[in-house]
């Protein structure tokens, strides 16, 4: 950890019992660029609980990126599995324990999905069902992100590498 | 794209056949803290080159978490499948196109697992195989990145949302 720069966003004002928030304030050590967006049907209020469940809605979703970085999609077609990572901007940053709902107590945020987390960055493993890379746009199968979603990586999937041995 | 700010990174000069870099200066959006560190027996010149091949070494790894997000490890158990994310800042961020050793030709950065990408986060799936919240330690069984590489997120797996319905 460097010399403490700049205060993570708090933005979750009520604590639930067992929940925990970073106390201190915390250097930023890197930075992303946005390389594009996310299209969804989702808001905060209606998204999916999951990329399982909102693959379950049938309702697809779409990648729109930006022009500087379109040439990047050379080789991807339709088919392909991806691992999109991307920005959650909304979720607080300063939880670390966490008593989501769905659960009986609270727990460490690092053993929870949650939108907050220190960097809150979100995975999703989609499959492309259509692509055009001039116009920028990938289309995908399904997605849980926010509309308007900043993204950050595309990689392809690799089953071997991206999976334990059982 | 936010107006431009700061240049990406450039520190790879030679540029192979059908590569291509990014020639504008692109903005910053977001910014990263580092959790902790990857401990692994990699460095630059001896990394495996995936984590296949990592876990197939039989050698270890261990994360070693900064104090102030030791509480956000609670809940995590030896056994336990983690998804982990870390920040590869030896990699040049400006390459759109890449011809890697192993492919036959040129290739867009986001159809590639390289490390060189806009935004160098790599991912790894593993498995705990000991920890020390306390100690800020968790030990793991295998990974590819190398020795001291920035983490920047542990989640837990979640078999059914981080795959494909096939």
């Amino acid at each position: 950890m460097a010399i403490p720069q700049v205060m993570l966003q708090m933005n979750r004002f009520d604590l639930r019992p067992g929940e925990m928030r970073l106390d201190t304030s915390v250097a930023f050590d890197a930075q992303l660029t946005f390389i594009g967006k996310i299209e969804s049907p989702w808001t905060l209020q209606n998204g999916p609980k999951n990329l399982h469940a909102a693959r379950e809605t049938g309702h697809s979703g779409a990648l729109v990126i930006a022009p500087a970085f379109r040439p990047a999609l050379d080789g991807i077609t339709p088919g392909a599995p991806l691992v999109l990572l991307y920005w959650m901007s909304e979720a607080p940053r300063d939880l670390l324990r966490q008593f989501p709902r769905h659960r009986d107590s609270a727990t460490g945020t690092f053993n929870l999905r949650s939108p907050a987390r220190p960097n809150p960055i979100g995975m999703g493993v989609v499959r492309v069902t259509g692509i055009d890379i001039a116009a920028g746009r990938v289309e995908i199968d399904a997605i849980d992100a926010i509309d308007g979603t900043p993204l950050i990586d595309i990689k392809p999937l690799a089953r071997r590498a991206d999976s334990l041995p059982d």
